[in-house]
C-alpha cells in the first residue's frame, strides 16, 4: 500500500507524523514524503526540517494520501502545483485523508464541495467559505474522503483508518506499539472544554497570524 | 528557554515530534535538534528525514533536554559522543526528559541510576537492568528528571512538564491549540487493557528486532 504524505513549507509537524507514526506500521504500508521541490520543509514555527523524499512530479499516485495542515495552509492552497498535484492523487486514491487545516487544502482542490468534513476548530468557518459542510466532530468519514480536527487527531484519525484498512486487531496492535494510552493532565483539548478566555485568546493570535500570512 | 531534543539514527519520529509541538508552544522557547553529525537522521523505517540543526558540540548547554527513543536507542547509547554529551548537558539542565527508550539513553549515561523512571512498557526489565528503578507510570517524575512512556506519551509528559514550568493556563492553551482532545477508537494502548495475543506478537517482534540490531 502506497502511502503519500504532503509536506509544505511551514506545516504543522505533529499533522504529518502522527499518522506517519501509525498508517507506517500498516502490514505492507510503503510510506513517502512528497513535496513541491526536494529537499527540506521547515514547520510552523521554522524548530525542525522535514526531508522531502520526492517531488510532487515523481509520484503521481498513492493509495493513501495524508494531508498536513499549518500555518502554511494558505501559501499551499494557493500553489497551483500542489493544488493539482492533490486533485490529481485524490482522483486514483483509495483513501485521501487530512489531519487539521489540512482539509482546507483539500477544499482548495475542489474535493470537499458539498461533502461534510472537519478541520481544527479555529477553521470551521473557513472549510465552510470554501465549499465543505463543516461537522465538529474528531474525525469525519465521508466515502474515502476522512478528515479529522486539529494536530493531534491525526493519531485517532490513523487508528480509525487503520481499523478500515486492516482489521481492529491489527489497528489495536498499533495502538499497543506507539503505547497510545493518553492521560492528557488537562481536559482542555477542545473549545467546548477549554476555559473561554482561552478559546479567545487562541482566536485571536491564530487570527493575527493568517492576517500577517495573507498579506 | 533554550530546549535541545537529541536527533539520532532510527529514533521514532513521534518521541520527538510529540514533545517538540508541545514544547515550541512555551514562551520564549527556542527549539534546536541536535545529533551526532549536521544533516539529517532517518526515522526507525527510515520513511522520513529529520534535519539535525546542530551538532552535539555546538550545543553544549541547555535548559531543558529532551531525550527520545525508538530502535536505534542501543546504538545511541554504544556511542560515547552521545552519551558523554547527554551527561554533560544533564548536569546543567533545567529539566532532562525523555520519551519511550530515551530513557535507557538517560540510563547509559549513568542519569538513572537509583532512580525512579519509565519507557515503553517492552522495555521496563531493560530500564531495570541499566540501574533504574522501572516504575509502570504514564510519567515519572523524579526531581528535574522527567520520563515517560513509549512514544505518544511524550505529549502527555510534554503538557505536565509545560505546567510546571509555565502554569496551568498556558498548558491548557497548549493542549487547546494542538486540539489534544484524544478519541482512540480502541482501549488498547497499554499492556493492561490490550488482547494478550497483541502483547505476547508485539514483545516477539520488538525481541527479534534488538536481537538483529545487537548482532
Amino acid at each position: 500500500m502506497k502511502i503519500a504524505i504532503l509536506l509544505f513549507d511551514r506545516l504543522t509537524a505533529l499533522d504529518a507524523v502522527g499518522p506517519y507514526e501509525v498508517l507506517a506500521r500498516l502490514p505492507g504500508a510503503e510510506v513517502t514524503f512528497v513535496g513541491a521541490a526536494a529537499g527540506f520543509v521547515r514547520t510552523d514555527n521554522r524548530s525542525l526540517g522535514l526531508a522531502v523524499d520526492r517531488t510532487l512530479a515523481e509520484v503521481p499516485a498513492a493509495d493513501l494520501l495524508v494531508v498536513p495542515g499549518g500555518f502554511g495552509w494558505r501559501a499551499a492552497a494557493e500553489d497551483p502545483a500542489v493544488v493539482d498535484w492533490i486533485r490529481r492523487v485524490h482522483a486514483g486514491s483509495r483513501v485521501t485523508a487530512s489531519v487539521c487545516t489540512g482539509s482546507l487544502l483539500l477544499a482548495a482542490a475542489g474535493v470537499l464541495d458539498g461533502v461534510p468534513a472537519t478541520t481544527h476548530w479555529n477553521y470551521l468557518g473557513e472549510l465552510e467559505r470554501r465549499g465543505a459542510v463543516p461537522t465538529v466532530a474528531r474525525i469525519v468519514e465521508h466515502g474515502k474522503i476522512i478528515t479529522c480536527a486539529g494536530v493531534s487527531a491525526g493519531i485517532d484519525m490513523a487508528l480509525a483508518l487503520s481499523a478500515r484498512l486492516a482489521g481492529d486487531d491489527v489497528a489495536r496492535a498499533i495502538q499497543l506499539s506507539i503505547e497510545y494510552d493518553p492521560a492528557p493532565p488537562f481536559d482542555a483539548g477542545s473549545p467546548a472544554k477549554a476555559p473561554a478566555h482561552l478559546v479567545e485568546a487562541i482566536r485571536a493570535r491564530l487570527a493575527a497570524r493568517d492576517a500577517a500570512a495573507a498579506r
